[in-house]
């Protein structure tokens, strides 16, 4: 299993760092956020070192990811929260402030604190199309 | 398959609306979101009818959610963004806007118009230990 000494998550994992465990197996791991967005905010994470999540395999991404449905239903049955979010970062561009793959998991409610800018475009005609094609070609 | 004749994603599987799909396999698709957030952003959704995460059996979530990883280095290969967001919302007040499942995949950048506000809390000494056992019960 690859691992990063100086990882803060890796730490947590090999348990040399104390964490508020919620649930674990053989390949994840999600325990509470202590830098909480909302009151039960929960972090799923590889046990496996991976910085971004593009460097996951996809069995083991899936091995993880298969917990998220249990993991919004407990935290919205816990804290009572009106929605969820689940939000997984990668880039400092993109708020990823610890290089181990972590999906957050986010209670929401009316006038909350925690939130989004929305700024929902749209394509001119044919430009979905030749993006998705680009995409598409980066796949295979 | 549960499908909702009056979902707007639903009609996308079947093919009653037009999408730039980007992957497809018996359970998921991925097409561009014609509302994009950013040029290049990806949405990933199980075929089958679920309005939220918390509602999927994790072997499906595990299925669709594995695509992930290829799905954010595709993107931030084609688009070449220094960042991406994985972002799935469940409920109005977390930004869901269509009562079907989907993961976004939005590119980042610096300075680009989508991002978050970012409250990160504390919890005082304690809390976050009976947060965890509240959460953990509830997966119970």
């Amino acid at each position: 299993m690859h691992t990063d000494p100086d990882c803060i998550f890796c730490k947590i994992v090999a348990g040399q760092i104390p964490s508020a465990k919620v649930l674990e197996d053989d390949s994840s791991l999600a325990f509470m956020d202590i830098g909480p967005l909302a009151q039960g905010h929960v972090l799923l994470i590889p046990r496996c070192h991976y910085e971004t999540l593009d460097q996951m395999p996809a069995d083991e991404a899936g091995a993880m990811t298969r917990h998220l449905p249990a993991l919004v239903k407990a935290v919205q049955s816990a804290m009572g929260c009106e929605g969820v979010n689940v939000l997984q970062n990668n880039g400092l561009v993109a708020n990823q402030f610890v290089p181990h793959v972590h999906f957050h998991i986010i209670p929401r409610d009316q006038d909350d604190e925690f939130g989004f800018t929305w700024p929902a475009g749209q394509y001119p005609p044919g430009r979905a199309d030749e993006l998705a094609e680009v995409i598409r070609q980066a796949i295979e």
